[in-house]
């Protein structure tokens, strides 16, 4: 049984992995990027796919998996921001 | 000398805390928060803030720091979204 700190772990990832699908699927379907920063999407693209590298270098299926997930919102959000402006 | 693995964690680090400052800031100077998603921030604030608390569980500096840092900005996102809507 897992104990309380390791659920409160795997309730933090959850939240984080689970966020920015609800802005891009915003952004998507109201194609509305006015009030995003192209410098914060695109940090965190790059951030979250170095992330994702470290992850496979080190063996660590939680980091891996955590920011394969969250690199496809990312990556929605920064395309529609790039087309849109 | 830190190896080339570590160096990559690191600058992931740096990418994914450094990221949402100039969302935070963009925010707060426009007032511009039209295409920002409120599920998303309140997500990502309650999600950091549980990532400090396992942090500091089990005393680990770099998620800590990380985390405390980066709520900084989460939140002053989120108080922006529910004021402006």
């Amino acid at each position: 049984m897992p104990d309380i700190i390791e659920i409160i772990g795997l309730v933090a990832s959850f939240l984080t992995t689970a966020a920015f699908f609800p802005q891009a699927i915003r952004t998507i379907y109201r194609r509305d990027t006015s009030g995003l920063s192209l410098v914060t999407y695109l940090l965190m693209t790059v951030g979250v796919a170095t992330w994702l590298i470290y992850g496979l270098l080190i063996g660590n299926r939680p980091v891996t998996v955590a920011n394969a997930i969250t690199l496809v919102p990312m990556a929605l959000i920064l395309i529609m921001k790039v087309r849109l402006g």
